[in-house]
């Protein structure tokens, strides 16, 4: 078999073969075909496709290129949650909880931030004491016995992949439905869980700008999940604003503990509802509507907070703080922007405010930065709502003092103020079961 | 300015600039730009073409990438012509002369063979003595002098085009109009000369399958040569069946030798007016039906001949040999291939007996086998002709006994013997001016 055929097959629009596609993953992963077929292939699939067929194959493929988690003692319970990445994203915090209060055995490898979204990871790095490595069996024991561990990968991967998306990054290739999918599924399908639920974020803040673009990647992403013989549901959300009111590792992490407390409605509340009913509807096997109100009564209960307090404490974090939040890191400068004339926000730049958090320290410019759990931003104006002049729209944290005029200005420009109350966007759009 | 600008735009049907176009070409001539950037922008050309302008552009800048020949001296008198390849093509030989006989200046700098067909060089050097290196300042006063040199390539014409070419090669790259264009015009460009005539080849034995892509080629190649400032025109001409009778480097000579002394008719004399017809006409800027009487009468009047001797004295060769073509080397075994029926030959595999040719010694199948100067083989019956049983078909001509069988065999499997006698297909299709 010759990468050169396989090439010229996809450039004419003919359909891979399984032997083919295994020929290629297997083949690059280890380096026996250059970057430069890879990179005439993939600008050749974004032209002409990917069957169904196809996208599966490549997705099984590069699912067992590297190390896979075996997570059949979970028989049917195990459950993951993926998003396509977003500002103030602290829903894995709090959703974790749910599920797991509810029988679900969470399993979940988080990446570390870069850019303007920070990691999981990194938030949970704010809690004293937490671990974010566990063996392989410390890991899967302590999802036996608390239902939910939250580490970060580790292992191999989906090398083939990492390898493939790598070089895509740099050949514009990134934008395909049918290499973001495989690309997304072959890290869940390795990953192990036999139900796994999707967040498609849409909007300004997302990877997907249009609703129509995230409803066909979520519809695809179900269908290749199924194919590989998961369990799979997505819901399609709306990503034009922050989501919640924190953006910053320690400040996300105490949102989350009061979602987990019931003490804050709202946005936040309202998707982790939304996708912990996914999840758990999965699990056991029952109606979303049914799900719902399960999910909800976690929160009313106390029983997802206790959740929290039992894996955090399995992983070594010191759970004082889940008590009493006050005793997270402090910023040394708390600088509050105000509002220098009257008006609604219409929009508000969510990738700009996860920029401004990496000025303030909250995240990394390259590989190498340190984070610094108490930086960030605290939203107390979001879309939608009315402002007057002299109104506070946020507060900075900060230790580096020099950033702020620049961090201020930046995020009076990252907010549209106008006088008319603009439409409300639902949060959920749509949902792919 | 970034690669991966660059392959976006052109991935989703953009326009590149001149400085684009120059970024790409010495970035990737310098070794600055990957080959895997190189490649994912060449299959984006495949799908999103090129304007005329960015294939003139591309054109130049390949053309610029490393050494040119200046011709200046010259004025508007040098000539050059290019075929895009094909089974005993040895019209150069024949073209030369003729059109230096009429004044042009003809300077040709041609490739060695590899595969199925032999190079201009390598069937020179089957003449005693040739010497197929010149000095640059040997090149031009010969050209000044006789009108002609033929010598082998040297220098480092077009080096962009050369990497670009391997890279397009095993990336399933190489069918695209604006590449094929620009790779054959700039090598072209380089080399210097003010007129340009293309032989453009269409059938089984050739690059282009289709009257209609190679009209199109011929086309696209005369208007980027004119927007590079040359005068071009093309002739597109049949390449079902191998032209003349000779296949193999001394045999070939001989052949051409033949046409020169006005001893042969035929295909290969009706082509080489032809060509040579365009090229004295965008020389003397005359019109081609005059330059065809000319281009004839060279023939007839033996002046053609005298110019080969002229030239091939100039560079080294020994005369002797076409005056008495009887002195060239002969093969050791000279095979007949005998029909075993009657009909009339349909058709011709070109590219098969260029390759049976191979395997008598008369080409190469990798860089460093050394060619038999007397090898290859003289067909007696060409397309159209009637064959009896116990006719020859050919005469081989070999040092290796071993192969005899197998070629015989195979020249048998390449001709197509019909019981009806087939319609006459046109040597010369169409001409671009």
């Amino acid at each position: 078999m010759r990468m050169y055929d396989l090439i010229h097959k996809k450039r004419h629009g003919g359909e891979l073969t399984g032997e083919e596609i295994r020929f290629f993953v297997t083949g690059y992963t280890k380096g026996d075909i250059p970057e430069y077929q890879a990179s005439a292939l993939t600008m050749a699939i974004c032209f002409q496709g990917m069957t169904e067929r196809e996208t599966a194959l490549l997705t099984d493929e590069m699912a067992k290129s590297g190390d896979t988690v075996d997570l059949s003692r979970f028989g049917t319970l195990s459950v993951d949650k993926h998003s396509t990445g977003g500002v103030g994203d602290k829903t894995s915090l709090i959703l974790g909880p749910m599920v797991a209060a509810l029988g679900g055995k969470v399993t979940k490898m988080s990446g570390r931030g870069l850019g303007h979204t920070g990691g999981t990871v990194d938030k949970l790095e704010s809690i004293p004491g937490y671990r974010t490595t566990l063996s392989a069996e410390e890991f899967l024991e302590q999802v036996e016995r608390v239902g939910l561990a939250i580490i970060g990968q580790s292992g191999n991967l989906a090398p083939a992949d990492k390898k493939l998306y790598a070089l895509r990054d740099v050949t514009a290739t990134v934008e395909s439905l049918p290499l973001i999918t495989s690309s997304i599924m072959s890290k869940k399908i390795a990953a192990g869980s036999h139900n796994i639920v999707l967040d498609v974020k849409v909007g300004s803040g997302a990877f997907m700008k249009t609703r129509e673009d995230a409803e066909k990647l979520a519809g695809e992403m179900v269908k290749i999940g199924r194919a590989c013989g998961r369990q799979v549901s997505a819901l399609i959300t709306n990503m034009d604003t922050p989501l919640g009111c924190a953006v910053g590792n320690a400040l996300e992490v105490k949102e989350a503990i009061g979602v987990l407390k019931n003490e804050i409605s709202g946005d936040l509340r309202e998707i982790c509802i939304a996708l912990a009913a996914e999840m758990a509807a999965l699990v056991k096997n029952i109606p979303v509507e049914e799900a719902k109100v399960l999910a909800e009564q976690t929160l009313l209960d106390g029983t997802a907070f206790e959740k929290m307090k039992e894996w955090v404490e399995a992983q070594g974090g010191d759970t004082r703080v889940l008590d009493t939040p006050a005793l997270f890191p402090t910023a040394k400068y708390q600088q509050e922007v105000i509002s220098d004339r009257d008006g609604y926000i219409t929009g508000m730049n969510a990738e700009e405010i996860g920029l401004i958090s990496v000025l303030l320290g909250a995240g990394r410019a390259s590989k190498e930065d340190v984070i610094d759990p108490a930086a960030g931003l605290m939203l107390h104006k979001k879309t939608g709502d009315r402002v007057k002049a002299g109104e506070v729209l946020c507060t900075l944290y900060t230790d580096r003092k020099a950033v702020i005029p620049d961090a201020t200005a930046r995020y009076l420009s990252a907010i549209t103020l106008e006088n008319r109350k603009p439409e409300p966007i639902p949060l959920i759009l749509s949902a792919v079961r």
